[in-house]
């Protein structure tokens, strides 16, 4: 049975999403794939897209879990499970997770924390990448400690994630 | 048809819950009645209990919608429709509403004020009663405009509401 | 708490529906109503709507699990919950009942009836309605002992389940 | 994007599946494999591990739609999901596949089947397998008519999902 890592994050419709943010997602992807994980994710573009492309570029698996149709899907999803949940998908983003990420992010991205804070999963959050993963830290609104931990780039949060996967 | 209204808020295990939280769920449930909406909550202890023990002191109707079982029902609720959905629930409880109103609470009310947001439902966060409602707003992570609205007692949040249920 | 007795039964749309299939679904409301239970059901038309104008004859209580919007509440309905679950909300309508009644019906309703017996929900099925609901009786596809019971008129259908809200 | 083939049948617990049934099950396994499209399945044993095992015959890629945890796996599964969604799960099974097939089954796999009828998905029955496939094809009550095909081997079955992969 394969590790299952998902990420989350903004979609592409966020203006203020960031090319640090993209690039750290795709650096995140490249890493999962490296390490044989799956990554999950909502399916979907920005940060998700740029995920999955870096998963692709190791030769790595990439599973969407969409809204409502395969259409959504971002270019570089090998399975695409069309849910037809809509944002009631996201607990499935989580609940699926052996260990979440988040990036930059929204109000889709705090629904998805606070499943991972709920269900007790293991949650690393990159700070730096802007969005409500930033607003969450500055504002202490999560606590460092196990299982949940803030991070400062997309190598310590794979590193983190190990932890998770032994 | 009835007009809905979702209260979210902390179940019976939050240590931090005050008197002043719980009073004003339970006046929240008997101006609810009072304006013959309906009652939606998740059916459990805290703050759904209080609602919903304020809305049978006005003979008004409360729903709950419970994670797994009848059993977890509170002693106020009327309608308990077990969900099997534990607490992707949460998307229900949201989207059946015509308004949420938050009070205190935790993740779990995290997670129903994210969807509340993603939704656009209007949502209505009375501050003063501490927990994550206090926490969001202090720390500026919701705004004040339409359709979310920050107000200081029940009498007022019901005020709000029912500009809704026009 | 109220008893809760889910209804099953084809929408508007079948054209096969009979009037004595119709006349049936009314009683049944009727009935369900005067022994001061919750009728749910999908929401929508046909057997549903008819269940739901026999209730509010007697001034019961309506509950419809729509698939996705309010607007699909028939005219009888009292609480409208849109689940955005389309044809998964199914799952919803039996398993928050305390029996489960079909009436006539084509796949959303052998849907519900495989759903019924999964979750060993008692079932009863009258007979004569046409349909699904004859379809599987003539064809000894559900066996006539409990918690699954082939009636042959509404008054019958109540009377069986009244042992189950005892 | 991969396509998918979701396989429906009895789990391990159903004393009538037959050698005949498991064995159909491995070839379409390794078959769907063979044509390189992924095989998604309710993660089970019985008709699922024997489909998942055959189609790690020739190195395929297998996803389980869990009911509630990964330790229900069968030991097979490539990418475990697990769903917290119980029998509701069944809904995803089909909405997410290209193309259906069911082998033997008992009321899992008719719920399966409504599901497959009402989402209009292309539904292909191998009849000999006996369980309720035998038992709805017996009593005419599916029609062998596009979307849906009656077939009477593993290979049949395959041939014709290969239509609707194109």
């Amino acid at each position: 049975m394969k590790r299952i890592i998902s990420v989350c994050g903004s979609d592409g419709s966020d203006e203020d999403l960031s090319s640090y943010a993209l690039q750290t997602a795709e650096q995140i992807g490249m890493l999962i794939a490296q390490h044989d994980a799956v990554v999950v994710c909502g399916g979907r573009g920005g940060i998700m897209e740029a995920t999955c492309k870096g998963a692709k570029k190791n030769n790595g698996v990439t599973v969407g879990l969409l809204p409502a149709s395969k259409q959504e899907a971002n270019a570089y999803i090998d399975i695409a499970l069309p849910t037809n949940l809509g944002s009631m998908r996201n607990f499935l983003v989580v609940n699926v997770a052996d260990v979440v990420i988040a990036i930059a992010g929204r109000w889709g991205t705090r629904n998805e924390i606070s499943f991972a804070k709920i269900l007790h999963k293991p949650l690393i959050l990159i700070q730096g990448t802007g969005g409500c993963v930033d607003s969450l830290v500055q504002n202490n609104m999560v606590t460092n400690s196990p299982p949940c931990h803030i991070v400062n780039s997309g190598k310590e949060a794979m590193s983190k994630a190990l932890e998770y996967l032994k």
